[in-house]
């Protein structure tokens, strides 16, 4: 299946140099993509010369800080905007920015729209330790209502369906204890419509088990989510001196201590198309494999898989 | 200092074996050292004969499960409640239990009370890895008010000075980011109530950051701070079997796989004496160790450390 990715070149610290060189790595790595190279004219003139690789010209990057809805309502050519927009228009499978990630959230959201039933699209990422649970919302909605819970299970299943092909994912809320009387009192009520909608949910499930298989989707809020990320990356980055260098301990070591820049499939979820997020350190290697990872989504069908599992849980009806 | 430990030989599930034999190993390591022995006078003619060890007869352990307030309440002669009763009446410095922790924080509430100031009491843990900052709450209260938030602040000051020699414990709030925007809607009002009372208070911390020695003290509501716990300890599980064994790295896989059993300090917090709990899987090594523990915090002066740290802090009059 032939794929195309809008990539937005302005986005990160290494920008436009790694994007560029990215893209050109990810098109030599696969001949069944081609990647829409998205920056200012003066920007793209420096791009690689391939056949699969398309320029289409936008107005500048996010910066970084500042207010994102506030610039990119002032700035609507924004070159993450424009990528998004390519799939908005069917001009491309997926979109790819390693820049402002909050603002790739509302960009995201304007110009794509959200999944019905879905009001709050969610980061998800595979954590990528021992069984490589999905795990969302990793940093976006601290305060969320129970049906956020029930929405970020159905985009979760059709992330672990699609990008990791498990037919049927176990889907569990993260929890401080497995008996049902735990959590908070959110949690609970979430408990409760998880149980009578989500297929193959298996109830609260206590960090400590995240890694052991006992489920294929975790579901935290963003608050919950993002301490969990970041107690792992903590343990992770303070034992990472003290491994054999070159080992495989070392190599998941490494690997957990960077969530966003390990090179597991992160994305962001719940609105209708593709987007790949990443980290603003990313080198071009990363980036060719963030487009590596798009281009996999899209051919896993994440999209229709999504509006699947939204109608399988009856998420609009809610 | 002469210390005299009051030790529930009923607590565990290896007692009474494990706690006899425990509190000998402990008097032989510690001259200064008296352990009262609380349980079924049929138990302590088992005990070991030393002129340190005294038996004081009560009535069984508390069983793991079902209701421990209603069980404390109808055997006000269970051994843990006797062993905490010690405290309260002056005749031990000390408690230690491998019991039903929450029985104990029940037991000790009632027998000792509460630091004025203090609504509700918490555990407090060493997290074992880079700057092995002290941890609260780990576990009881998942619900708290803002201004729990400020007693865990004075408590884990406390505990960061009388048992790890911290001079100027600096004091965070965990959270999932560093800006002070960031936070849910208690811990923001956390944040201003901390920032104008407590000494050495830094902020927040993402528990990335959690073993940088950035803070010696991190405070959570009881929900977050078991979840930063387990987190910790199952990314340890998962990968202890890959460390070479023997080497450090395993042997720091193995302290952060197991919080309560791992030898790192471990206290209940915010009564008005020390108590000491632990795993019930606690083996004789442990229950020595757990002994010496609760001698050092009375050495370290801990109670007397709470009272300076409450009133600094004005906590009673919040």
């Amino acid at each position: 299946m032939h794929v195309r990715i809008a990539l937005d070149v302005m986005g990160g610290d290494r920008a436009p140099a790694s994007c560029l060189t990215g893209a050109a790595l990810a098109v030599a790595q696969d001949e069944a993509l081609t990647v829409l190279l998205v920056g200012p004219k003066t920007v793209l003139a420096e791009a690689p010369e391939h056949p699969r690789l398309l320029a289409i010209p936008s107005g500048p990057g996010v910066p970084e800080g500042g207010q994102p809805a506030a610039y990119l309502r002032a700035h609507p050519d924004a070159s993450m905007a424009v990528a998004v927009g390519l799939v908005a228009d069917k001009e491309a499978e997926a979109a790819v920015s390693v820049g402002h990630t909050g603002a790739l959230m509302i960009a995201a959201r304007w110009r794509l729209g959200t999944v019905p039933g879905v009001s709050r699209p969610a980061p998800a990422a595979v954590f990528p330790l021992g069984s490589q649970p999905v795990v969302l919302d990793i940093g976006a909605n601290v305060d969320v209502a129970k049906r956020d819970y029930l929405a970020f299970a159905a985009l979760g299943r059709a992330f672990a369906k699609a990008v990791k092909g498990v037919a049927a994912p176990r889907v569990a809320l993260l929890a401080n204890g497995a008996e049902r009387g735990k959590g908070t009192k959110v949690l609970r009520e979430a408990y409760t419509l998880l149980e009578t909608r989500v297929p193959d949910f298996v109830g609260y499930l206590e960090p400590v088990e995240m890694f052991t298989g006992a489920a294929d989707v975790l579901v935290a809020d963003g608050f919950l989510g993002n301490i969990v990320l970041k107690t792992m990356e903590g343990v992770a980055q303070t034992l990472l001196p003290l491994a054999p260098p070159g080992d495989h301990l070392a190599d998941l070591l490494a690997r957990a201590s960077d969530i966003t820049g390990s090179g597991s499939p992160l994305l962001l979820l719940g609105t209708e198309g593709v987007v790949v997020p990443g980290h603003g350190r990313a080198h071009a290697a990363d980036i060719a494999r963030l487009i590596a990872l798009a281009a996999r989504a899209v051919r896993g069908g994440l999209l229709p898989t999504v509006h699947e599992a939204a109608a399988e849980i009856g998420l609009a009806e809610v």
